[in-house]
């Protein structure tokens, strides 16, 4: 079964995938399919030697370019329809332990350019309209597979998330005339206590309302709608403030800190709105000391609010002791 | 720091409350707060020795009656407000052991007559907009306390959840002028193959899009609006179907289930509203299998969009076949 249906309680599309039950969870090091393939050895996805950056279909994948029909058939209450669009696995590195913290800068700014590369071209397909960028790191967010990666799903609407986001912003747009995250950077710099490291294109700052203790969020400083409007010194600004956040986190409480990294852009098929969103990423890691979780539970995940256990200016002078802010 | 803080990105409020940084966190059994008083020993916080429902005020709030002054200064950007409202904690039982599985059910139904009693109550007070009753049971979704419990958030406006269920019940109204919820029980009831358990009054069933592998959704099958509008009967069958959920729930992997139960009502606040909410309670354990947990990662968390590995006709064969279906 691999098939979307809409919930008419919420208004909100959800996908089903049963072969993904069976996906591939937590191989040993010396059988993880994300290695370069070993002379002699059976392949790995990747059937190469080495390599820098690699891209591949995930093979349990919950959106796909030519889906089945939808095992049950729809109606006016309960629409259906076909997981139509992608899902792709971005392979940092060739080197299992060869994360975003350790590697050059300049290598990172390569994941930056595939991630530009799959936001444009999936992007351009008449059946997507929103290409997202993610990252789930460490066993605690869900992680099946330890070596450095990082996913892209293509979705044929855009997503409640980015929906809402959109809203607000174009709300914002009509009350006061300007881009909502624009006024967030200009606060945020102006403000400085929350801000977590920056450099001349992006600011990393804890967010005012966060969600999660050590919620971070990482925006361009001017107003960008996607990776497609950055300079290639953008791209490496971005790459050297993600680096910076990652090794903020690894050092907070010394072990690598599992987070859900969201990368937020502009959608693909709404060109009226092109200019709306702005380019931003929101690490999310939940945990609230180097031993407890921030569980998303009766509050969040009934009632959609959420409660935070710390103050955003005491987690970012945390991340700020153990990272280094500014250039 | 107890205060309300805004996002402007997202447009919800959001809790703070670093006090809660230091609560009871798992205590071993001869030092649970939420068993009776016994003769000579320090006082729980309960100062009974025997009882069958209580209630009090949660000791490290997120919401209160009283609240202090804001530590920030809002602005137009980044409204704050006091932590305006109330939670409070119901203790299911005096035996630690003693869960909504194993009670009688006329027990369960006098906590039904709690939460009516709290509904009633919290939400007469002119700072509160939203009753929210809730369950967490588990360690996999964060409880912090073993003996059975829930709890009730008095929330001073309308959490972002709920806002989304009654903003999509009343296009639902006015595109084809019936509840939403009671076209869903409807339709269910003709389906039959997403039914868990029913009796006369209560229909339980896997969600036609489901978020979660094991989601049960408990609903009124006639309309009601909040448990005010419940008689004594339906009261005692809304019981009688809490308990067969969590029956089923418990022969699932043969342990007791970890799950997040959610109850949505009508506002308290909202008159011209209160007619389109439809009493529902929603269960989302966190497993897929017994020994694994769907986690809310980057599609969830970042985008809003769930994705389900297993079809809700099966799961919900699985738990009508651990439980009793019908009466």
């Amino acid at each position: 079964m691999t098939e979307r249906r809409y919930d008419p309680v919420t208004g909100e599309w959800r996908m089903f995938a049963t072969r993904r039950q069976d996906r591939t969870f937590l191989p040993a090091e010396d059988a993880c399919p994300l290695c370069p393939t070993k002379e002699g050895a059976p392949a790995t996805e990747i059937p190469l030697p080495a390599f820098e950056v690699v891209v591949f279909e995930n093979r349990f994948p919950s959106l796909v370019r030519e889906p089945p029909e939808p095992d049950v058939a729809g109606s006016a209450l309960y629409p259906v329809a076909p997981s139509t669009g992608a899902t792709e696995v971005v392979v940092y590195s060739d080197d299992h332990h060869l994360g975003l913290a350790e590697m050059d800068v300049a290598r990172i700014a390569r994941i930056v350019d595939v991630w530009a590369d799959r936001y444009s071209e999936l992007g351009s397909r008449d059946d997507v309209a929103y290409v997202f960028v993610f990252e789930n790191r460490g066993v605690a967010v869900g992680v099946t597979l330890h070596h450095p990666h990082g996913q892209i799903y293509a979705y044929p609407e855009i997503p409640p998330r980015a929906r809402r986001e959109l809203d607000v912003a174009i709300a914002h747009i009509e009350d006061f005339g300007t881009c909502v995250y624009c006024d967030v950077v200009a606060r945020e710099r102006a403000d400085g206590v929350r801000v977590v490291a920056h450099n001349r294109s992006f600011l990393a700052f804890v967010p005012f309302a966060a969600r999660f203790p050590y919620e971070v969020h990482v925006a361009s400083v001017r107003h960008a709608a996607s990776l497609l409007d950055l300079t290639d010194p953008e791209r490496l600004a971005l790459a050297d403030i993600v680096q910076r956040v990652v090794v903020a986190y690894d050092g907070l409480f010394d072990f690598p800190l599992p987070y859900v990294m969201s990368m937020h852009q502009a959608p693909t098929d709404d060109g009226e709105h092109q200019h709306v969103s702005h380019l931003h990423l929101e690490f999310t890691p939940l945990h609230r000391t180097a031993q407890k979780l921030k569980y998303l539970a009766g509050s969040e995940l009934g009632a959609g609010a959420f409660i935070n256990d710390t103050a955003p200016e005491d987690t970012a002078t945390r991340l700020r002791g153990v990272g280094t802010a500014g250039q």
